[in-house]
């Protein structure tokens, strides 16, 4: 008789994108002729670079002929593609051979499936608020116990909050694996060289493995600041980086992040390196050829150029919902090296209480911050991915309209 | 203290194309001048059809506006793909929701994951030989014992022999999970339906799963075999189908498949559709929107007559290949139903000392039947995925200088 994996049964919810839809739904059956304006998605709105459409339509046309068509590539991933991202950290002082990177089909895959080569026991340390994926991944491979009193037994929170600027110190007790989200979503703060040498001299104390979400790193506008885990001394014998183009360059549907274990780091005298690599080649078969060569394109003069313009276009977003809050007295972190905006929700409100002041009021659609775990209780996390015109009709009608 | 995850130390070798390769090199190495011809690549060569070229176009362009650029899609993948495939299934008289259709990157990724959702001591079941990634996966997983004498203690192997036509039978002993590859890879063989419903009332009876592999069943060419699991009585009680774009429409580099499963599908009271749902929301994002654009185009009139003819040309491959070495008296099997061909090697050679003889005599590179399970030894894999011309030559060759 077949059995399941009993962990699913531990997850929570899944239900904060839904809760957020039913209650913006029945607003609007109750409300037909209000315009909601969102500004809680963390999903990309402007168009593909030129330089990308041109790099993806090169790789279409080159399928389309016997002469140029190829089917499998290699699993790691486009050869071009691994060179071009070891240059592009020999730039920040990184020296990388082309085995230590892999191509993926983004970062959220790796992040939960680098679980598979950790041992049973391993004890994992993720921050609170943090990204969801973590966690999940986490109970299904089953590193938690139970769901009790809105903890999960077995996991170690390391907590986010205004006294450290919603940067995490490492953990007092053990953790084995640590996840790390720098600049964090939701709370868009970013950690300094010092706050990231912690971490490195943790893991290399306790012999603990760090997983470095860098997803956000290409918002970050202070060049004094770490833009990956590796420009911190010993990172290389205890870090994993996984990066992705998502929010770099628009490719959250068109799916290419790339993973770095760097050869230096071992486990029980084990290259993390090599078990990943067995991993992908059982069970993965490379990222799209076409999302591939798009990818490729990017890291070209003008394609760095030319999403260096669409960042700063978000972050122009950013900065409008920042100062618009702001001036009517409401508290806001992040949104300088980061998309994302976190919003102390004002007079002791609860995380959904203001999500509902501020759909009823202004009409805006905001994220919830509790959904990211128990410290985000008191939080809204606003994102900067919307089109100019709409971000600029929600921050005036929060101003105009939100009774505080 | 972090650890490894200790099974990956329990696989074996990785070696079998990295041994091809070393010998084949080897071997031009001391013939310079020799021309070696591949027939043991299982990847496609013809490009993609103009249909598939149109569909991927017209997506690179939508992403290149701001009016109609998407980022992220549905997890379980573009809606009126799963449309199309839901339509394509009721032609066979199989009738799924969208619900029970989950889009992946391709069948590999999906085969080795889905074991996520199942619980430890699940006794697994695969054919042997096969296709490798279900044995590599289910050792990662944790549900074999060491190898030992060419076997991994724990694991049911399900023999493929002359005398079976290489379709195994349902086994004698206890599993939980079976694994069916349909037409099989690499024997190419194909089971009826009545030897199909031999496992579906294994499965219902036993309480099993069966994890249908169906990614060759478009190279049926005989229309009362089953193409689909689910043709079968029952099967949506017990089965999961896994199927891909990669071998019917060239899509091994594009990546796009998909996998089924049955609401009516019940472990232990759940249904493995939402636990996999669940897998999916927290450790994919979808499939690129690209590639799915252009798997909706396969999917289009002009598509499947467009791949129906690049199929017509692997297969009139096969025939060649089947005609020519049955002339010279060779025992050759498959490649009627599968672009596979699975040659007995002649005079109680081994695998690679066939291997060797072909490499040596005819300048022709096959894959040794040894690679996929102990019950291939004494066979050798030939594929029909090569250009014409390559292949008429290595056939020739073959009939004009093996010594027999």
């Amino acid at each position: 008789m077949a059995t399941i994996n009993k962990n699913y049964k531990k997850l929570q919810g899944g239900y904060l994108f839904t809760e957020i839809a039913k209650r913006t739904k029945d607003f609007m059956e109750k409300n037909p002729k209000v315009k909601i304006m969102r500004l809680g998605i963390g999903d990309t709105t402007r168009p593909l670079s030129p330089a990308v459409i041109k790099g993806l339509s090169k790789e279409v046309k080159k399928l389309s002929n016997e002469k140029t068509y190829t089917g499998y590539g290699d699993t790691e991933g486009n050869k071009k593609l691994r060179m071009a991202l070891s240059l592009f950290y020999k730039k920040r002082n990184v020296d990388l051979n082309l085995q230590e990177i892999f191509i993926s089909d983004g970062a959220k895959s790796d992040l939960a499936n680098i679980q598979s080569i950790f041992g049973p026991g391993n004890v994992v340390a993720i921050a609170d608020p943090v990204y969801p994926a973590y966690l999940d991944s986490t109970v299904i491979f089953g590193r938690t116990g139970e769901f009790v009193n809105g903890k999960y037994k077995g996991l170690v929170y390391m907590e986010c909050n205004e006294e450290n600027g919603f940067v995490p110190s490492p953990p007092k007790q053990k953790a084995d694996i640590i996840y790390l989200c720098n600049p964090n979503n939701p709370t868009g703060s970013v950690a300094t060289k010092k706050q990231l040498k912690a971490f490195v001299d943790y893991a290399l104390k306790n012999k603990a493995v760090i997983i470095f979400d860098a997803t956000y790193v290409e918002y970050i506008s202070d060049e004094t600041l770490p833009k990956s885990i590796y420009e911190i001394e010993g990172a290389k014998k205890c870090s994993i980086e996984i990066n992705s183009f998502s929010k770099w360059a628009g490719f959250t549907g068109v799916r290419v992040g790339w993973t770095i274990i760097p050869m230096d780091l071992l486990v029980e005298k084990n290259k993390l390196n090599s078990l990943w690599a067995r991993r992908q080649g059982c069970m993965f078969n490379g990222a799209s050829n076409v999302a591939q060569e798009g990818a490729l394109a990017v890291m070209s003069p003008a394609g760095i150029k030319e999403n260096k313009n669409t960042i700063a276009y978000y972050m122009k977003n950013a900065s409008i919902i920042r100062n618009g809050l702001s001036k009517i007295g409401l508290k806001v972190f992040g949104g300088e090296h980061a998309p994302y905006l976190w919003v102390k929700t004002p007079n002791n409100l609860s995380s959904w209480e203001f999500f509902n002041k501020l759909l009823n009021e202004a009409h805006v659609v905001g994220t919830p911050g509790s959904g990211f775990g128990s410290k985000g209780e008191g939080y809204v996390r606003l994102t900067a991915f919307g089109n100019r015109k709409d971000v600029e009709e929600a921050v005036k009608s929060i101003e105009e309209n939100l009774k505080l």
